[in-house]
Protein backbone atom coordinates (compact mmCIF):
# COMPACT_ATOMS: atom_id res chain seq x y z
CA UNK A 1 0.00 0.00 0.00
CA UNK A 2 1.47 3.32 -0.99
CA UNK A 3 0.96 6.62 0.82
CA UNK A 4 1.54 10.22 -0.53
CA UNK A 5 3.86 12.14 1.11
CA UNK A 6 4.62 15.42 0.03
CA UNK A 7 4.31 14.73 -3.44
CA UNK A 8 6.40 11.17 -3.31
CA UNK A 9 4.36 8.15 -3.47
CA UNK A 10 5.91 5.92 -0.53
CA UNK A 11 5.28 2.57 1.03
CA UNK A 12 2.48 2.61 4.16
CA UNK A 13 4.83 1.54 6.68
CA UNK A 14 7.74 4.37 5.79
CA UNK A 15 4.88 7.63 6.44
CA UNK A 16 5.69 9.13 9.43
CA UNK A 17 5.52 12.84 10.83
CA UNK A 18 7.93 14.42 13.20
CA UNK A 19 6.82 15.30 16.81
CA UNK A 20 6.92 18.68 16.09
CA UNK A 21 4.80 18.74 13.17
CA UNK A 22 2.64 21.46 13.59
CA UNK A 23 -0.20 19.48 12.85
CA UNK A 24 0.24 17.12 15.74
CA UNK A 25 0.78 19.84 18.61
CA UNK A 26 -2.09 22.49 17.33
CA UNK A 27 -4.11 20.63 14.80
CA UNK A 28 -2.69 23.45 12.56
CA UNK A 29 -3.76 21.84 9.03
CA UNK A 30 -6.74 21.37 6.82
CA UNK A 31 -8.12 17.72 5.53
CA UNK A 32 -10.55 16.29 3.28
CA UNK A 33 -12.25 12.96 3.01
CA UNK A 34 -12.69 11.76 -0.87
CA UNK A 35 -15.24 9.05 -2.39
CA UNK A 36 -13.56 6.87 -4.59
CA UNK A 37 -16.36 4.62 -6.65
CA UNK A 38 -15.04 2.96 -9.42
CA UNK A 39 -11.81 3.57 -8.79
CA UNK A 40 -12.89 7.73 -9.46
CA UNK A 41 -12.40 10.13 -7.17
CA UNK A 42 -16.10 11.62 -6.47
CA UNK A 43 -16.43 15.06 -6.44
CA UNK A 44 -12.66 15.62 -6.65
CA UNK A 45 -12.34 19.30 -7.81
CA UNK A 46 -15.08 20.18 -5.04
CA UNK A 47 -12.81 18.57 -2.60
CA UNK A 48 -9.68 19.89 -3.42
CA UNK A 49 -11.29 23.84 -4.52
CA UNK A 50 -12.52 23.48 -0.65
CA UNK A 51 -9.01 22.58 0.93
CA UNK A 52 -7.69 25.41 -0.32
CA UNK A 53 -10.26 27.41 0.53
CA UNK A 54 -9.75 25.87 4.36
CA UNK A 55 -5.54 26.50 4.12
CA UNK A 56 -6.49 30.21 2.72
CA UNK A 57 -8.67 30.96 6.09
CA UNK A 58 -5.93 29.86 8.42
CA UNK A 59 -2.93 31.25 6.37
CA UNK A 60 -1.55 27.92 5.10
CA UNK A 61 -0.50 28.36 0.92
CA UNK A 62 -0.58 25.09 -0.31
CA UNK A 63 2.65 24.43 -1.68
CA UNK A 64 0.93 22.86 -5.38
CA UNK A 65 -1.74 23.56 -7.85
CA UNK A 66 -5.54 21.93 -7.66
CA UNK A 67 -4.11 20.46 -10.95
CA UNK A 68 -1.38 18.65 -9.23
CA UNK A 69 -2.82 17.04 -6.35
CA UNK A 70 -5.37 16.17 -8.00
CA UNK A 71 -3.03 13.95 -10.49
CA UNK A 72 -1.06 12.96 -7.17
CA UNK A 73 -4.48 11.91 -6.03
CA UNK A 74 -5.58 9.94 -9.15
CA UNK A 75 -1.97 8.22 -8.92
CA UNK A 76 -2.28 7.06 -5.07
CA UNK A 77 -6.14 4.98 -5.75
CA UNK A 78 -4.49 3.52 -9.74
CA UNK A 79 -1.52 2.80 -7.62
CA UNK A 80 -3.28 1.09 -4.47
CA UNK A 81 -5.85 -0.38 -7.39
CA UNK A 82 -8.39 1.15 -5.40
CA UNK A 83 -11.80 0.17 -6.76
CA UNK A 84 -14.48 1.19 -4.16
CA UNK A 85 -13.24 3.23 -1.08
CA UNK A 86 -11.96 6.85 -0.19
CA UNK A 87 -9.21 9.25 -0.05
CA UNK A 88 -7.53 11.23 3.07
CA UNK A 89 -5.67 14.40 2.43
CA UNK A 90 -4.14 16.08 5.34
CA UNK A 91 -2.29 19.48 5.01
CA UNK A 92 -0.27 20.66 7.76
CA UNK A 93 1.35 24.27 8.13
CA UNK A 94 5.11 22.37 8.64
CA UNK A 95 7.62 21.28 11.18
CA UNK A 96 8.92 24.16 13.50
CA UNK A 97 9.88 24.61 17.00
CA UNK A 98 6.65 24.69 19.31
CA UNK A 99 5.45 28.28 19.58
CA UNK A 100 1.77 29.58 18.72
CA UNK A 101 2.95 32.20 16.33
CA UNK A 102 4.34 30.96 13.00
CA UNK A 103 6.99 32.02 11.33
CA UNK A 104 7.44 32.46 7.11
CA UNK A 105 9.23 30.01 5.28
CA UNK A 106 7.68 26.75 6.71
CA UNK A 107 6.97 24.18 4.46
CA UNK A 108 3.56 22.38 4.65
CA UNK A 109 3.44 18.51 5.46
CA UNK A 110 0.88 16.88 3.00
CA UNK A 111 -0.17 13.26 3.43
CA UNK A 112 -2.49 11.26 1.82
CA UNK A 113 -3.71 7.44 1.64
CA UNK A 114 -6.41 5.16 0.45
CA UNK A 115 -9.14 3.70 3.08
CA UNK A 116 -12.08 1.16 1.80
CA UNK A 117 -15.71 2.33 2.93
CA UNK A 118 -18.40 -0.21 4.09
CA UNK A 119 -21.00 1.88 2.10
CA UNK A 120 -23.99 1.49 5.21
CA UNK A 121 -26.46 -0.11 3.30
CA UNK A 122 -29.05 -0.90 6.24
CA UNK A 123 -28.58 2.81 7.41
CA UNK A 124 -29.36 4.02 4.28
CA UNK A 125 -32.36 1.94 4.03
CA UNK A 126 -33.73 1.09 7.22
CA UNK A 127 -32.76 4.77 8.92
CA UNK A 128 -30.46 5.15 11.71
CA UNK A 129 -30.38 6.79 15.73
CA UNK A 130 -29.44 9.40 16.47
CA UNK A 131 -29.04 11.55 19.80
CA UNK A 132 -28.86 15.47 20.78
CA UNK A 133 -25.69 17.29 21.99
CA UNK A 134 -24.95 20.98 22.88
CA UNK A 135 -22.78 22.56 19.76
CA UNK A 136 -20.03 23.46 21.90
CA UNK A 137 -16.88 23.36 19.05
CA UNK A 138 -15.16 26.89 17.97
CA UNK A 139 -17.17 29.45 16.14
CA UNK A 140 -15.21 28.23 12.48
CA UNK A 141 -16.76 25.16 11.72
CA UNK A 142 -16.66 26.64 8.24
CA UNK A 143 -12.77 25.52 7.64
CA UNK A 144 -12.55 21.99 7.55
CA UNK A 145 -9.54 21.50 10.19
CA UNK A 146 -7.84 19.30 12.37
CA UNK A 147 -9.36 20.75 15.24
CA UNK A 148 -12.04 17.79 16.01
CA UNK A 149 -11.88 16.91 18.97
CA UNK A 150 -15.56 18.14 20.46
CA UNK A 151 -16.78 16.22 17.19
CA UNK A 152 -14.64 13.29 18.50
CA UNK A 153 -16.34 13.51 22.19
CA UNK A 154 -20.27 13.81 20.78
CA UNK A 155 -19.32 10.80 18.19
CA UNK A 156 -18.30 9.09 20.96
CA UNK A 157 -21.12 9.58 23.21
CA UNK A 158 -23.63 8.99 20.17
CA UNK A 159 -21.73 5.35 19.54
CA UNK A 160 -22.16 4.79 23.36
CA UNK A 161 -25.62 5.52 23.14
CA UNK A 162 -25.99 2.77 20.20
CA UNK A 163 -26.93 5.70 17.79
CA UNK A 164 -25.38 6.54 14.35
CA UNK A 165 -24.66 10.21 14.86
CA UNK A 166 -25.03 13.22 17.40
CA UNK A 167 -26.91 16.15 16.06
CA UNK A 168 -25.54 19.70 17.45
CA UNK A 169 -28.02 21.97 18.74
CA UNK A 170 -26.12 25.72 19.47
CA UNK A 171 -28.50 28.12 21.56
CA UNK A 172 -31.44 26.44 20.45
CA UNK A 173 -30.59 26.10 16.48
CA UNK A 174 -29.87 23.37 14.75
CA UNK A 175 -26.40 23.21 13.37
CA UNK A 176 -25.29 19.92 12.26
CA UNK A 177 -23.98 16.80 12.96
CA UNK A 178 -20.35 15.68 14.26
CA UNK A 179 -19.25 14.51 10.57
CA UNK A 180 -22.40 15.34 8.72
CA UNK A 181 -25.18 18.51 7.74
CA UNK A 182 -28.76 17.95 9.30
CA UNK A 183 -31.74 18.20 7.50
CA UNK A 184 -35.63 17.88 8.81
CA UNK A 185 -38.31 17.83 6.55
CA UNK A 186 -41.42 20.31 7.67
CA UNK A 187 -45.08 20.06 5.78
CA UNK A 188 -42.57 19.17 2.58
CA UNK A 189 -40.50 21.83 2.79
CA UNK A 190 -36.54 20.57 3.57
CA UNK A 191 -34.74 23.03 6.02
CA UNK A 192 -31.14 22.99 6.77
CA UNK A 193 -28.58 25.68 8.42
CA UNK A 194 -27.45 28.03 5.71
CA UNK A 195 -23.17 27.48 4.83
CA UNK A 196 -22.34 30.30 7.08
CA UNK A 197 -19.38 30.02 9.85
CA UNK A 198 -21.06 27.47 12.10
CA UNK A 199 -21.08 24.73 9.65
CA UNK A 200 -18.92 23.02 7.01
CA UNK A 201 -20.41 23.18 3.99
CA UNK A 202 -20.81 19.83 2.97
CA UNK A 203 -20.14 18.64 -0.62
CA UNK A 204 -22.58 16.01 -0.17
CA UNK A 205 -25.09 19.06 0.92
CA UNK A 206 -24.37 20.92 -1.95
CA UNK A 207 -24.91 18.21 -4.12
CA UNK A 208 -28.06 17.66 -2.38
CA UNK A 209 -29.07 20.97 -2.51
CA UNK A 210 -28.79 21.01 -6.12
CA UNK A 211 -30.79 17.35 -6.71
CA UNK A 212 -33.69 19.25 -4.46
CA UNK A 213 -34.13 21.93 -6.68
CA UNK A 214 -33.79 19.50 -9.50
CA UNK A 215 -36.69 17.63 -8.53
CA UNK A 216 -39.29 20.57 -7.40
CA UNK A 217 -38.53 19.93 -3.52
CA UNK A 218 -38.91 23.05 -1.54
CA UNK A 219 -35.49 24.08 0.37
CA UNK A 220 -34.95 26.77 3.28
CA UNK A 221 -31.84 27.82 4.30
CA UNK A 222 -32.59 28.78 7.93
CA UNK A 223 -31.96 27.27 11.02
CA UNK A 224 -34.22 24.39 12.80
CA UNK A 225 -35.08 25.61 16.19
CA UNK A 226 -34.82 22.26 18.81
CA UNK A 227 -38.66 22.43 18.80
CA UNK A 228 -39.48 22.19 14.91
CA UNK A 229 -36.20 19.55 14.60
CA UNK A 230 -37.88 17.08 17.34
CA UNK A 231 -41.70 17.59 15.81
CA UNK A 232 -40.34 17.20 11.86
CA UNK A 233 -41.77 14.82 9.57
CA UNK A 234 -38.49 13.72 8.53
CA UNK A 235 -34.79 14.14 9.70
CA UNK A 236 -31.59 13.09 7.39
CA UNK A 237 -28.00 13.69 7.56
CA UNK A 238 -25.80 13.46 4.56
CA UNK A 239 -21.57 13.14 4.00
CA UNK A 240 -19.29 11.79 1.67
CA UNK A 241 -19.38 8.24 3.74
CA UNK A 242 -22.43 8.30 4.66
CA UNK A 243 -24.23 9.70 1.39
CA UNK A 244 -27.80 10.25 2.79
CA UNK A 245 -29.02 8.12 5.76
CA UNK A 246 -32.51 9.15 7.28
CA UNK A 247 -32.45 9.45 11.10
CA UNK A 248 -35.77 7.49 12.24
CA UNK A 249 -35.38 8.24 16.51
CA UNK A 250 -33.91 11.18 18.33
CA UNK A 251 -33.07 10.84 21.41
CA UNK A 252 -35.19 7.12 21.61
CA UNK A 253 -38.17 9.26 19.96
CA UNK A 254 -39.42 8.19 16.72
CA UNK A 255 -38.98 10.18 13.67
CA UNK A 256 -42.06 11.20 12.28
CA UNK A 257 -43.79 7.64 11.54
CA UNK A 258 -40.47 6.30 12.78
CA UNK A 259 -39.37 4.45 9.16
CA UNK A 260 -38.02 6.62 6.28
CA UNK A 261 -39.64 9.33 4.91
CA UNK A 262 -40.81 10.21 1.15
CA UNK A 263 -38.20 12.98 0.81
CA UNK A 264 -35.44 11.47 2.09
CA UNK A 265 -36.27 8.26 -0.44
CA UNK A 266 -36.62 10.81 -3.36
CA UNK A 267 -32.87 12.02 -2.74
CA UNK A 268 -31.52 8.92 -2.15
CA UNK A 269 -31.98 8.14 -5.64
CA UNK A 270 -31.44 10.64 -6.98
CA UNK A 271 -28.10 11.14 -5.41
CA UNK A 272 -27.39 7.27 -6.50
CA UNK A 273 -27.94 8.14 -9.80
CA UNK A 274 -25.97 11.40 -9.86
CA UNK A 275 -22.96 9.50 -8.48
CA UNK A 276 -23.76 6.38 -11.58
CA UNK A 277 -23.59 9.05 -13.64
CA UNK A 278 -20.48 11.41 -12.72
CA UNK A 279 -18.70 7.51 -12.41
CA UNK A 280 -19.86 6.53 -15.50
CA UNK A 281 -21.56 3.13 -13.96
CA UNK A 282 -23.65 1.70 -10.98
CA UNK A 283 -21.87 2.22 -7.67
CA UNK B 1 19.03 15.21 22.55
CA UNK B 2 16.73 12.86 23.69
CA UNK B 3 13.45 12.52 23.86
CA UNK B 4 10.50 10.51 26.01
CA UNK B 5 8.52 8.52 23.65
CA UNK B 6 6.38 5.95 25.58
CA UNK B 7 8.76 5.65 28.61
CA UNK B 8 11.42 5.12 26.56
CA UNK B 9 14.34 7.72 25.93
CA UNK B 10 15.51 7.83 21.96
CA UNK B 11 17.15 10.36 20.27
CA UNK B 12 15.55 12.72 19.11
CA UNK B 13 15.76 12.59 15.04
CA UNK B 14 14.26 8.82 15.29
CA UNK B 15 11.24 10.33 17.00
CA UNK B 16 8.35 10.11 15.05
CA UNK B 17 4.53 9.64 15.01
CA UNK B 18 2.45 7.77 12.15
CA UNK B 19 0.15 9.68 10.42
CA UNK B 20 -2.75 7.79 11.52
CA UNK B 21 -2.12 9.02 14.93
CA UNK B 22 -5.18 10.72 16.32
CA UNK B 23 -3.46 13.43 17.59
CA UNK B 24 -2.26 14.09 14.35
CA UNK B 25 -5.86 13.54 12.41
CA UNK B 26 -8.23 15.19 15.39
CA UNK B 27 -5.77 16.85 17.91
CA UNK B 28 -7.07 14.39 19.94
CA UNK B 29 -4.93 14.76 22.94
CA UNK B 30 -3.73 16.56 25.76
CA UNK B 31 -0.66 18.32 26.79
CA UNK B 32 2.14 20.35 29.23
CA UNK B 33 4.40 22.77 29.23
CA UNK B 34 6.49 22.50 32.31
CA UNK B 35 9.42 25.29 33.44
CA UNK B 36 13.02 24.06 34.33
CA UNK B 37 14.64 26.50 36.44
CA UNK B 38 18.53 25.23 37.63
CA UNK B 39 17.22 21.68 36.50
CA UNK B 40 14.28 21.51 38.32
CA UNK B 41 10.90 21.19 36.78
CA UNK B 42 8.61 24.01 38.53
CA UNK B 43 5.07 23.07 39.43
CA UNK B 44 5.71 19.65 38.52
CA UNK B 45 3.05 17.73 40.30
CA UNK B 46 -0.16 20.62 39.21
CA UNK B 47 1.44 20.29 35.74
CA UNK B 48 0.98 16.05 36.15
CA UNK B 49 -2.32 16.64 38.21
CA UNK B 50 -4.00 18.94 35.05
CA UNK B 51 -2.65 16.65 32.75
CA UNK B 52 -4.48 13.87 34.52
CA UNK B 53 -7.62 15.90 34.51
CA UNK B 54 -7.48 16.92 31.11
CA UNK B 55 -7.15 13.22 30.10
CA UNK B 56 -9.87 12.26 31.52
CA UNK B 57 -12.16 14.75 30.66
CA UNK B 58 -11.81 13.47 27.00
CA UNK B 59 -11.61 10.30 27.72
CA UNK B 60 -7.94 8.92 27.79
CA UNK B 61 -6.76 6.53 30.52
CA UNK B 62 -3.06 7.54 31.17
CA UNK B 63 -1.12 4.41 30.55
CA UNK B 64 1.07 5.64 33.53
CA UNK B 65 1.51 6.76 37.13
CA UNK B 66 1.92 10.73 38.00
CA UNK B 67 4.96 8.96 39.99
CA UNK B 68 6.08 7.29 37.09
CA UNK B 69 5.78 9.87 34.08
CA UNK B 70 7.31 12.30 36.89
CA UNK B 71 10.86 10.62 37.04
CA UNK B 72 10.79 9.55 33.60
CA UNK B 73 10.66 13.84 32.97
CA UNK B 74 13.76 14.08 35.54
CA UNK B 75 15.38 11.79 33.80
CA UNK B 76 14.86 13.50 30.40
CA UNK B 77 15.53 16.81 31.85
CA UNK B 78 19.06 15.49 33.38
CA UNK B 79 20.15 13.34 30.24
CA UNK B 80 19.70 16.47 28.51
CA UNK B 81 21.91 18.33 30.70
CA UNK B 82 18.90 20.90 30.41
CA UNK B 83 19.54 23.85 33.42
CA UNK B 84 17.08 26.29 32.38
CA UNK B 85 14.56 25.36 29.56
CA UNK B 86 11.56 23.83 29.49
CA UNK B 87 9.73 20.42 28.60
CA UNK B 88 7.00 19.67 26.77
CA UNK B 89 4.92 16.64 27.08
CA UNK B 90 1.67 15.27 25.27
CA UNK B 91 -0.37 12.35 24.73
CA UNK B 92 -2.98 11.45 22.16
CA UNK B 93 -5.24 9.18 22.38
CA UNK B 94 -3.27 6.64 19.97
CA UNK B 95 -3.21 5.41 16.58
CA UNK B 96 -6.41 4.19 14.10
CA UNK B 97 -7.53 3.77 11.14
CA UNK B 98 -9.81 7.36 11.19
CA UNK B 99 -13.44 7.43 12.36
CA UNK B 100 -14.04 10.13 14.99
CA UNK B 101 -15.52 7.09 17.33
CA UNK B 102 -12.94 5.77 19.04
CA UNK B 103 -12.22 1.41 20.20
CA UNK B 104 -11.26 0.53 23.51
CA UNK B 105 -7.83 -0.80 23.87
CA UNK B 106 -5.77 1.81 22.08
CA UNK B 107 -2.22 2.47 23.03
CA UNK B 108 -2.22 6.17 24.05
CA UNK B 109 0.96 7.80 22.64
CA UNK B 110 3.31 9.88 24.70
CA UNK B 111 5.83 12.54 23.69
CA UNK B 112 8.08 14.49 25.71
CA UNK B 113 11.07 16.81 24.88
CA UNK B 114 13.42 19.68 26.83
CA UNK B 115 13.44 22.84 25.50
CA UNK B 116 15.15 26.54 26.01
CA UNK B 117 13.73 29.04 27.05
CA UNK B 118 14.23 32.86 26.44
CA UNK B 119 13.57 34.49 29.58
CA UNK B 120 11.30 37.52 28.26
CA UNK B 121 13.21 39.68 30.73
CA UNK B 122 12.55 43.01 28.67
CA UNK B 123 8.76 42.46 28.32
CA UNK B 124 8.70 41.73 32.12
CA UNK B 125 10.20 44.72 33.45
CA UNK B 126 9.13 47.30 29.99
CA UNK B 127 6.05 45.86 29.79
CA UNK B 128 4.32 44.51 26.66
CA UNK B 129 1.85 45.59 23.76
CA UNK B 130 -1.58 43.35 24.02
CA UNK B 131 -4.65 43.31 21.13
CA UNK B 132 -7.89 42.70 21.40
CA UNK B 133 -9.60 39.72 19.56
CA UNK B 134 -13.17 37.90 19.79
CA UNK B 135 -13.02 34.09 21.72
CA UNK B 136 -14.36 32.04 19.22
CA UNK B 137 -12.61 28.58 20.50
CA UNK B 138 -14.55 25.99 22.03
CA UNK B 139 -16.58 26.17 25.29
CA UNK B 140 -14.30 23.44 26.68
CA UNK B 141 -11.21 25.89 27.18
CA UNK B 142 -10.41 24.17 30.64
CA UNK B 143 -8.87 21.12 28.76
CA UNK B 144 -5.74 21.88 27.86
CA UNK B 145 -6.16 19.87 24.33
CA UNK B 146 -4.06 19.64 20.94
CA UNK B 147 -6.57 21.86 19.37
CA UNK B 148 -5.43 25.16 19.38
CA UNK B 149 -6.31 26.22 15.90
CA UNK B 150 -7.95 29.68 17.01
CA UNK B 151 -5.25 30.00 19.60
CA UNK B 152 -2.40 29.65 16.40
CA UNK B 153 -4.80 32.77 14.56
CA UNK B 154 -5.23 35.04 17.24
CA UNK B 155 -1.43 34.79 18.25
CA UNK B 156 -0.23 35.51 14.82
CA UNK B 157 -2.49 38.50 14.32
CA UNK B 158 -0.92 39.97 17.79
CA UNK B 159 2.58 39.09 16.37
CA UNK B 160 1.80 40.52 12.98
CA UNK B 161 0.64 43.99 15.07
CA UNK B 162 3.86 43.91 16.67
CA UNK B 163 2.00 42.98 20.13
CA UNK B 164 3.02 39.95 22.72
CA UNK B 165 -0.60 38.71 23.43
CA UNK B 166 -3.78 39.17 22.35
CA UNK B 167 -6.75 39.35 25.14
CA UNK B 168 -9.71 37.57 24.12
CA UNK B 169 -13.32 38.55 24.59
CA UNK B 170 -16.60 36.09 24.55
CA UNK B 171 -20.07 38.00 24.56
CA UNK B 172 -18.33 41.11 25.57
CA UNK B 173 -16.84 39.69 28.58
CA UNK B 174 -12.62 38.85 28.93
CA UNK B 175 -11.51 35.33 29.12
CA UNK B 176 -7.68 35.19 28.38
CA UNK B 177 -5.03 35.31 26.46
CA UNK B 178 -4.26 33.24 23.46
CA UNK B 179 -1.46 31.04 25.92
CA UNK B 180 -2.15 33.05 29.31
CA UNK B 181 -4.23 34.43 31.68
CA UNK B 182 -5.14 37.95 31.91
CA UNK B 183 -5.93 39.92 34.55
CA UNK B 184 -6.64 44.06 35.41
CA UNK B 185 -5.91 45.99 38.52
CA UNK B 186 -9.07 48.26 39.05
CA UNK B 187 -9.33 50.49 41.98
CA UNK B 188 -6.58 47.73 43.70
CA UNK B 189 -8.53 45.05 43.08
CA UNK B 190 -7.23 42.42 41.10
CA UNK B 191 -9.91 41.35 38.45
CA UNK B 192 -9.51 37.53 37.00
CA UNK B 193 -11.64 35.40 35.00
CA UNK B 194 -13.29 32.49 37.14
CA UNK B 195 -11.55 28.86 36.52
CA UNK B 196 -14.46 27.88 34.60
CA UNK B 197 -14.81 25.91 30.88
CA UNK B 198 -14.17 29.19 29.56
CA UNK B 199 -10.90 29.42 30.66
CA UNK B 200 -7.55 27.35 30.79
CA UNK B 201 -6.98 27.43 34.99
CA UNK B 202 -3.37 28.39 34.33
CA UNK B 203 -0.61 26.70 37.29
CA UNK B 204 1.06 30.16 37.12
CA UNK B 205 -2.14 31.48 37.77
CA UNK B 206 -2.91 29.60 40.89
CA UNK B 207 0.41 30.62 42.06
CA UNK B 208 -0.45 33.83 41.53
CA UNK B 209 -3.52 34.17 43.38
CA UNK B 210 -2.32 32.44 46.04
CA UNK B 211 0.40 35.31 46.10
CA UNK B 212 -2.30 37.80 45.84
CA UNK B 213 -3.75 36.80 48.88
CA UNK B 214 -0.21 35.98 50.77
CA UNK B 215 0.41 40.12 49.76
CA UNK B 216 -2.72 41.04 51.03
CA UNK B 217 -3.79 42.08 47.76
CA UNK B 218 -7.48 41.69 46.93
CA UNK B 219 -8.49 39.27 44.27
CA UNK B 220 -11.85 38.70 42.87
CA UNK B 221 -12.82 35.83 39.99
CA UNK B 222 -15.50 37.66 38.17
CA UNK B 223 -15.10 38.46 34.14
CA UNK B 224 -13.97 42.08 33.32
CA UNK B 225 -16.09 43.55 30.80
CA UNK B 226 -14.80 44.93 27.56
CA UNK B 227 -14.90 48.13 28.62
CA UNK B 228 -13.14 47.41 32.45
CA UNK B 229 -10.35 45.96 30.58
CA UNK B 230 -9.63 49.50 28.32
CA UNK B 231 -9.82 51.12 31.39
CA UNK B 232 -8.23 49.50 33.84
CA UNK B 233 -5.20 50.84 35.90
CA UNK B 234 -3.20 48.24 35.21
CA UNK B 235 -3.19 45.26 32.87
CA UNK B 236 -1.17 42.36 33.10
CA UNK B 237 -1.01 38.27 31.56
CA UNK B 238 0.85 35.03 32.93
CA UNK B 239 1.96 32.04 31.54
CA UNK B 240 4.67 29.51 32.52
CA UNK B 241 7.13 30.86 29.83
CA UNK B 242 5.86 34.12 30.23
CA UNK B 243 5.73 34.64 34.09
CA UNK B 244 4.31 37.49 34.51
CA UNK B 245 4.54 40.44 32.06
CA UNK B 246 2.64 43.65 32.85
CA UNK B 247 0.47 44.67 28.84
CA UNK B 248 1.36 48.49 28.90
CA UNK B 249 -0.87 49.37 25.65
CA UNK B 250 -4.12 47.89 24.53
CA UNK B 251 -4.57 47.96 20.75
CA UNK B 252 -2.25 50.53 20.65
CA UNK B 253 -3.59 52.80 23.59
CA UNK B 254 -1.62 53.03 26.57
CA UNK B 255 -3.18 51.43 29.68
CA UNK B 256 -3.20 52.84 32.99
CA UNK B 257 -0.24 55.62 33.03
CA UNK B 258 1.53 52.98 30.10
CA UNK B 259 4.42 52.05 32.51
CA UNK B 260 4.47 48.53 34.89
CA UNK B 261 2.01 49.21 37.48
CA UNK B 262 2.39 48.74 41.17
CA UNK B 263 0.41 45.81 41.63
CA UNK B 264 2.12 43.92 38.65
CA UNK B 265 5.75 44.31 40.33
CA UNK B 266 4.79 43.16 43.50
CA UNK B 267 3.34 40.00 42.46
CA UNK B 268 6.00 39.63 40.02
CA UNK B 269 8.65 39.81 42.93
CA UNK B 270 6.49 37.93 45.28
CA UNK B 271 6.65 34.92 41.88
CA UNK B 272 10.47 35.33 41.90
CA UNK B 273 10.83 34.59 45.40
CA UNK B 274 8.57 32.18 45.14
CA UNK B 275 10.51 30.15 42.54
CA UNK B 276 13.75 30.67 44.39
CA UNK B 277 12.39 28.77 47.53
CA UNK B 278 10.91 26.24 45.31
CA UNK B 279 13.95 25.39 43.65
CA UNK B 280 16.29 26.32 45.87
CA UNK B 281 18.71 29.10 43.97
CA UNK B 282 18.27 32.53 42.45
CA UNK B 283 16.65 31.59 39.16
Amino acid sequence: MKTLVNGQLIDREEAAVDIEDRGYQFGDGVYEVIRVYNGVLFGLHEHIGRLFRSAAEIGITLPFSAEDIEWDLQKLVQENKLIDGGVYIQTTRGKAPRKHQYDEGLEPQTTAYTFSVKKPENEQKAGAQAITAEDKRWLRCDIKSLNLLYNVMVKQKAYEAGAYEAVLIRDGAVTEGTSSNVYAVINGTVRTHPANELILNGITRMKLLGLMKENGIEVREKPLTEDELRNADEIFISSTTSELIPIVTLDGKPVGSGVPGPVAKTIQEAFQLSIQQEIGVQS
